[in-house]
């Protein structure tokens, strides 16, 4: 509240007319900070990367909003885009960094400050449920954070989950990405210590009816310490888990 | 076919009536093997020992039904008798053992035969699921099957169903019922040889659904070899895994 | 537990050092078995021929697999591959059979073991049912089961069912395939003694609703003795049959 | 239209005044045939007895209504009342016959005309769908039809299906209520000429999710001739029973 | 039973040998009636047209069970083809009546029984119902039925329905067809004495959910005398209401 | 922004503090008018009366804030009060009367101001339904409005809503409480020209799924001028309809 | 009823047979004022510009309708057309207006009378529910409404909202568009004193399934003065503010 | 992995045999830390309190297993107790604290560590969201955390939610517990730093379906940075919550 004690002072010294005044008290309790148009993604606070949610745009207007984001020198994440539609954009953009499997571009005009805590883990269990897994690891690579992919561990072999348990520990955030029956993230979440970000994806066929089976099996998970994004949402999973890697640091800077 | 072709010779040869034979013909491609009433488990083939659904029955009913049945020397088992219809019929019906776990009842008139193949592997996580469990057990040691029961396993903590590994494969049929998230079944088939027969409960609360989340989940299990029953069907479970263990016997005798 | 004795004996006689020892142990208790990135029938255990889940996988994909697969001698099962991609693999892989009702691939380096003991019955309603039930019978036979083919069957007409009840009869597992209402299982299981796995198709239209209407039917059976697996999953009711009718040996084996 | 033509050629001549006139059409092209506040079964025609359903009714209500209904002498009927307001009911308004399975109760005030043409078969499997399969037969015996009952049929075991086979071909109209999997209707439909009505019950447990599994089956039907009405609705299907077994002399009577 | 009596009279008598008996009681309890193979509409009885369900046939497939049905000189009904198929079909066979908007084929080998009863009613409220109505109107037309059909009617503007009611009074049965929130058979049904048949359809977006608004309205419709086909089953609803139409002759002719 | 002028005005001119002016300005963009507290229908906006919803409360928690809001002098509405509840709120608090269908209480402590414009038509169609009508009813009485009640309107009975239908036409909102199919509302919504607020009950049985049937028609309804609450929703609509009659008189006020 | 009285009297006079005053009064209680076949938006009452839902039509459908409207010097809106199909109308009828987002097209014959009252305000969170709102602005625009639209506005942002909260406070009705979770509704509904019509949109993916999940949000809207309409449903929601909005000037018309 | 080499060690040096050896490795790659039984929340790893979950379980269940863990001085934490059992715990197990919204009990037997980084909020809407955020809260502050509890703040009174504004942005991790449509965690998400957990509740009626629709609303929450746990899961937010903010503290321990 300091500042509006200045700015009033102001005021009540003739700095500032009443119309200055009152213009300023409206739009007092809040920035604009935010992209007008950066649809699904919008709103993402100082200090993260922009994001543009590419599905339902054309190439076109991803370029533009893209060309305007680049006149501040921001980072900028397109999530969402085929391999035509990135093609595209990047005969456009320079410098876009086309991340294939998920489905994403990146341009980075600045560093992303490095966050020096810990490793967010990426666990999938195979070919299908890459691209979403992807789409997490490198939305949270992007905010700046040291990622661990581990894409080929599933519930239906043990071995595997356990050839890494000793690494799985020393994690600290756990994105868990699964179709089917979704019970991955309830076996990892029993065997760590950080919290777990389950992801359904959609994966699957029949009775799976488009990752609600992965979704429910998740919700119901009999470990404590998981919460659960939608269906498919790896930038929700990244973002968030990036969100928590770099709480500490957040806090002191406040 | 030989026997019918012996009875059409005895009516031409006079020893049969024209009447007989007729009411002989009538009933000729079946016989009502099944003790009418017998609601749900109703048609249990010769062989198996009879089976009364006892939910939506009064002591009454169920001790009519019983007593009907003991006439003919059969082994009786009482599915769904809540304690105090178990109270009332046990004070009617001498030699009924309570299964106060499994809300049953069986009263053996006869051996069952000891089938010597292999052992059913009963699996559950606690306590919620453990009626359920235990019907499913009692149902198929009722049928002469050896049973061995592991009713402490859930994904949550792998120590426990890693310490019995050697254990379970040694089973020839495994019964795995879970609720919540309904991961277990997954996660066992993935560690042994035999058929997992999934039986989904309606533990859990919110978004478990009734038992929606941990069928969905068990029927879009990634391990192969696994069949999924009815919600809370512990009975089904028990009689088919029954039904799978005496499979090569049966044959032989046919 | 054999091989583990003799290793710590030859780590206290000194034939392996404190490191070879830790090394060993981290490995122990798993071996991994499963071809990784073979995705949704991942790890069939050994004694059962590989299997390629062909429906997310490009040709090119498939082929990579199957080729490294090859090399090891074992036989392979590629399943749901369009006419197309089938033309592309064959045309690539040598000695590849095309099952195209059943949309799948076979390659046989080596003779699967016969199972002696029973019959899988594979019954189905009609001509949209087929796919499905094609690719349980594919996947059984390929396991070295004998199989009984009854494509023609439905609930609508008795008596087809009825001219083959004696044949039903010398079956050892049942394997049925039914779309829209889904009430095959229960009258084939009211008429046989061995274990009915039901397989929901997507068959129908309205309310059938993929095939929920069949999965609910199926759940919900009247007769006990069935369990079901994943709507238009043939090849998991195929899988399981074969487990089923091999438990006999298998435990001799063990 | 007679009726109305006297009355203007009443207007023209004289007899009625233009108030009387305009009064009269504003109630022409209608008359309230209904009891006001006849709940569910508002609005049975002219020919059929009155229905009160008496779900969501207190005993009083119900008397209120039935005594004002009984000054008409029109016959009575009933349906959901519990044995307890039976007894209120029954203690008030003489005559009053109690049919316990199907939670009724009737009034025969006038006699029904008697139908002349075919007779209803109302099939049901067995106990739990009693109080349903009851409730229709008593339903369509008030409106005066001849009513054969199989209660003891179920698809699990076909002997008892083929036993009555003959019979049921003699009926005119089907009424089949089927629980769990509600595949009865399927295979009755397979076996008679006249049209089937299909009623889902509640019966059945964990995926039967309330007669939704039973609905859905019905509405899949592989056989033509089936329609269905709502769960557990027993009246309606009684009723519309009548309604076709009465068809070809209600015509005439037009 | 007349028949058999005779057959066993001739088979003492020495008319037909031991082995002639058994072939013959192995098919006594039926008789195949069914055309093998015709899918969803199979088992037709005797005295109606033949069907067969286009929708999942190929052109090819569809031909050659004609052609073979064609030789039995039976009518022939074809439902659910689309003008592509409709043309190569008819340029195949001879005599094919194209039904367009039905989407429906027919070929009339041999005049239908006209039935001389009562006129069935084909309503529906516009353009997009019109395929399922007309599918409707067409089969009930095909097995001899008098139709009547009213497409411009829906509960919006009671005004057309209000100026047809006389009209509607003189049918026998009503099929009614509604999309959306299907309340056009609840009102129908309050106008008229015959029973209503009615047909829910996938018209609509958003919570029309594919037609299950319009199902569930109808299943819970207030008027009684109304049952329910499947969502878009036109042909199942002609088919019923054909089945009810000829009631009374049937029952004399058996 | 008048207030806040005169405000800074002081503040520049001495008459408040620095301090005094911050803690207005914290507080400036809004007043909370609401009662914390209450409930459901939290934060009635001046010139309606305070609303309590009964529903999950204790009669002393209704008391308590009851008591407190009666300070201020404002009338006051309490929803879903069972009889048992509402007596022994009566019994406390001087003044309440007691809507008794509607389930609610009500205290006058100021005169509501009549709204002049036009009558609220609030229509259903018979006894189960009316509780819901009800409180709609008094919810809008209570706002000031005038109310046209028709609880016997059914669409099963065309005849009713025709003889009312001059009736209708006069009214200036509409709200229609329907359960079952919920057809009432397009129906109604086709015979009059102002706004049509349709509530779907609960009433009903099997598949009206507790309103859902209800609701997904009345959101289909294809009818335009129709909008939706939630099922049972008596009070949001009768809400709703006193802010659309409100509407020309609240604007000149602005 | 002058009118009826006039024409009873000129019967009476002779001035009409009986057969003329017969079909009169046949015809009496209702004019057929809808263009028959214009499907989903039927039945606009007159004082309303007609309405072509394009969804389902085909270009000469829609050219066939709108030509023979135009012959009436009505306006014309036709909402769902394509890009491709509008040109195609707009090739062939002269005037055509075309709103690309709103995929409206529309001809306005004749001055649609002005509103004077208030201003709808339509307001959504950005691109993706775009069409949808257009579509309802545009509809109510096209009957005579002044129309302020904000289109950038969504929950994760409140700044947005806070800026244009006295802007908003100047409306009559509000439009809230919004797909995901459908919050938008509850927060403006917190902020106006009109109503709020809610419009959920099939925007987003996953557990969003089309929709459902912002229908069940603004259906179970904490803020009170919430309606809902169909998901999608532009037109609908631009109908019903428009008629809300008319409503004083409507009721003095009468 | 120090103590297992210690072990070797120890047995090449003779003093442990060979079965000893063989004994400890079957038991190596994990501790049994989890206390048998302890159902829902069973496994918390060390470090924090043991849970039991009291929903399903008798007063004298939960009085056996808090007296068993009370032996080795852990904290004990018992969730989902009425009013009734929690009386008659306490009343055998001194010490226990009764969280009466909570509906928790607590025994605190040794100081919980304090965690001096950030601060859970926890925010609810109103009365009846209140025992799932005390649940949340009580959970988290037993597991050492500060809590900061803002429970009067909803979405349809937005000046509550901004006059705390500065407060909220000093959090570490957001518990927003919302019922109906769910909205509050996308609005608080929008508005601060830290990571939000959203908790459903079952609160509402009608159209909320026990909690789905705010479930359906979190998931699709526009905000990034949201996560959600299972409806009415305050234990598992709280959790949850302890493990995000405790974060940085565990990985300095590893």
């Amino acid at each position: 509240m300091q500042k509006l004690e200045e700015i009033l002072q102001e005021f009540k010294d003739g700095g500032k007319s009443m119309r200055e005044m009152l213009d300023y008290l409206e739009k007092l309790p809040f920035e604009d900070l935010c992209f007008a148009k950066v649809d699904h993604h919008r709103c993402l606070r100082r200090g993260y990367p922009e994001v543009i949610y590419g599905e339902s745009k054309t190439a076109e207007q991803i370029i533009t909003i893209a060309e305007s984001m680049a006149k501040f020198g921001t980072n900028i994440l397109i999530t969402r885009v085929d391999p035509q539609k990135a093609e595209t954009i990047m005969g456009r953009i320079a410098g876009m960094v086309h991340h294939r499997e998920a489905r994403a571009l990146s341009l980075r005009n600045s560093e992303a400050d490095s966050i020096p805590q810990g490793t967010i883990h990426v666990i999938c269990a195979g070919s299908s449920d890459l691209p979403v897994a992807e789409e997490a690891a490198v939305t949270a690579e992007f905010m700046g954070n040291k990622i661990k992919r581990n894409f080929d561990i599933g519930v239906a072999g043990l071995h595997r989950l356990l050839s890494v348990w000793d690494e799985l520990r020393e994690g600290s955030v756990y994105i868990v990405v699964a179709g089917m029956e979704g019970a991955l993230p309830s076996v990892v979440a029993g065997m760590v210590k950080g919290p777990v970000i389950a992801v359904p994806t959609s994966v699957g066929y029949g009775a799976s009816f488009g990752g609600i089976a992965a979704l429910l099996g998740m919700l119901n998970s009999c470990s404590p310490g998981v919460s659960v994004v939608n269906i498919d949402n790896g930038f929700g999973a990244g973002y968030l888990a990036g969100v928590i890697n770099r709480q500490s640091r957040v806090r002191e800077e406040f």
